[in-house]
């Protein structure tokens, strides 16, 4: 999607990813097959860029530190991404920056992550520190007696562990923050995210909220992302608590699951928002072309070529679904769970896209106005 | 932009194309470097094809046409590729289906042409029947006079020419008309095309015509389509007369610059249309999802290094503007009037892109309203 974004102005991208035939590999103007935590591949792809961007943070950031030094334009910064790809550092950061995130605490010890419990309570989230994502990482213990477990399926204290206060929240809320290199901000419109199992199920924009609750989710992301360093858009996840707090949950230096609406949705899309800022360009219009969105992922429903089948299946009723784009990524394998695609619904309401929604899922709508407008 | 419709479905796209690094080849699966006028490199591409589709039509269609008796899927089919590329053939054909269009006649002989000018009157129109685009292949005379030099200007009645009867147009109209492979067909709102010296200029969406204007465009352009064979998207231009006729004055047989705007403005763009048409897929709704949408070609000014400097201040100009898409064609040499790229703007009135459009362009609008937008 960034290649797509960067082709379409006409801005040359080379990529690096491992895999041959990657979804990128036949969108960009050339690939260097390698891995991104190699020093002498990363070195060797940087000579090749006028900037370097990254799409994912788990990255080698000790050689892109080195690189910058060496005056490689990395964006954004390789101390970000090094605060961000480790997410105690990341909370430490925060915590320190003032944005209202959950309680933490490092833990490397049975007695310490007792010592946690009884001051958290239980259940209590215990996270790696690192290569953490879409739920990866994570585990709860709901008490005392289940932390050796916790622990142990988590790969034990020397993988690097922390615990967070359970947040019981009402919503998740996410903002898409661009930063250009002159740090100047510009923020999307604050959608709701929805998760099942621990991965983005569906986003919805903009976020059914109070306005107040906009603006406070708006600042706090805001701040969180004028405290890091470099250009690029990033996505600021955060919990929307019972009694209206807005907590940091965590931050992707990248565009972002929550922003894929805005290819369709917005006058600028995430994805030529960041090529618009890491090469230092004016930063674009931010707000939603269409009053409504939703964004629903394909995940695997099956491993192989029973998922592929669910998949097309899903596919196929979209396309018929009017205002709905279908993202397919073309990942050669198919895996349970594993995002494939995604599919979004631009509309004029939020009751259409809502009801659209539910007529793709081929579920009957809870709500009776959503009902009625599937009925006309 | 097809390559980029495509890709996002996660369609693969060979393509066929005579030039090394021509802009679709690094968005594509596949370039195959050759002459879409060479039957056995047309043979040899159509073998590694699902589906063969055209995006020019100045193709060898008596290829296309044994090929399709081989059972090549060319869409829109053959017979359709070679009643457009010769415009005679085309009026002809439009002719003898009722489709209204100005008056028109062959002509083979400074006898035949005197003839013409006689019964049509003058300015008289000449054409030539074939390889005509963007003003290319057409000529005025003004008076008997002038035929013989502007005959020999064209190449001679030996290059196939005829002539028309000059249409003293109010507007210039184009429809876009995408048929599915089951023949049905869906038009995209009726743009108003601003031409500048022959070459497509300014495309306004929707065009600021009566609603009476909008039906009747929409009903010609889709009977014109209907005629045809074959799946995909096809642009109707069509000259809006003083006393409300509306005229077809061409078809393309594939997406159009006319259609440009779609990408950004409606819920489906003509480019994902195609794809779907062409493929057999549901066509997708072609209305727009905001509510106005301008689009301005970027032409070369100037040759070369000089006209790159102009394009790119135009560039910059534009992405300070809000709403506005930056399209680069990244085509490796910058001629004068080249269609080097184009600029979309969307934004919420018709007043306010027409006024974002006269920033970009630095000029003074010359309506008092619009001059008043761009004061607040």
């Amino acid at each position: 999607m960034l290649c797509h974004a960067a082709s379409q102005m006409g801005i040359r991208i080379v990529i690096l990813d491992p895999l041959p035939g990657c979804p990128a590999s036949s969108v960009c103007d050339e690939h260097v097959i390698g891995s991104f935590n190699d020093e002498d591949t990363v070195r060797e792809f940087a000579k090749r860029c006028g900037v370097l961007t990254v799409e994912i943070e788990h990255v080698d950031v000790t050689t892109l530190e080195k690189l910058e030094k060496q005056g490689v334009d990395c964006e954004p910064n390789a101390s970000t991404i090094m605060i961000i790809q480790d997410k105690y550092r990341q909370k430490k950061h925060f915590s320190r920056c003032e944005i209202p995130l959950p309680d933490f605490m490092e833990v490397d010890t049975l007695r310490s992550i007792e010592e946690a419990g009884e001051k958290f309570g239980y259940p209590l989230m215990v996270k790696s520190k690192r290569l953490a994502y879409d739920g990866r990482g994570n585990a709860v213990a709901k008490n005392k007696e289940e932390l050796p477990s916790v622990v142990a399926s988590l790969g034990g204290f020397e993988r690097g562990l922390y615990v967070e206060r359970w947040t019981p929240f009402v919503k998740e809320l996410s903002v898409i923050v661009a930063r250009s290199r002159d740090n100047s901000t510009v923020c999307y419109p604050v959608v709701e995210t929805v998760h099942k199992e621990n991965i983005c199920h569906v986003v919805e924009a903009p976020a059914d909220v109070s306005n107040k609750i906009k603006k406070l989710a708006t600042s706090v992301a805001e701040k969180a992302i004028k405290s890091l360093e470099g250009a690029g858009v990033f996505a600021v996840e955060l919990f929307l608590t019972e009694d209206d707090q807005v907590l940091l949950n965590e931050v992707a230096p990248r565009p972002h699951n929550s922003g894929h609406h805005t290819i369709e949705s917005c006058y600028t899309s995430q994805y030529e928002q960041h090529i618009r800022a890491i090469l230092g360009l004016p930063l674009g219009d931010p707000s939603m072309k269409a009053p409504a969105a939703i964004m629903y992922n394909i995940l695997g429903e099956d491993e192989g070529e029973a998922g592929f089948f669910l998949a097309h299946q899903l596919i196929s009723r979209a396309l018929t679904i009017p205002g709905t784009s279908v993202h397919w990524y073309a990942k050669p394998e198919m895996r349970k769970q594993r995002k494939m695609g995604h599919i979004t619904i631009v509309g004029p309401s939020k009751i259409s896209v809502k009801s659209r929604l539910d007529n793709l899922l081929q579920r009957n709508s809870s709500d009776p106005k959503e009902a009625l407008v599937l009925l006309l």
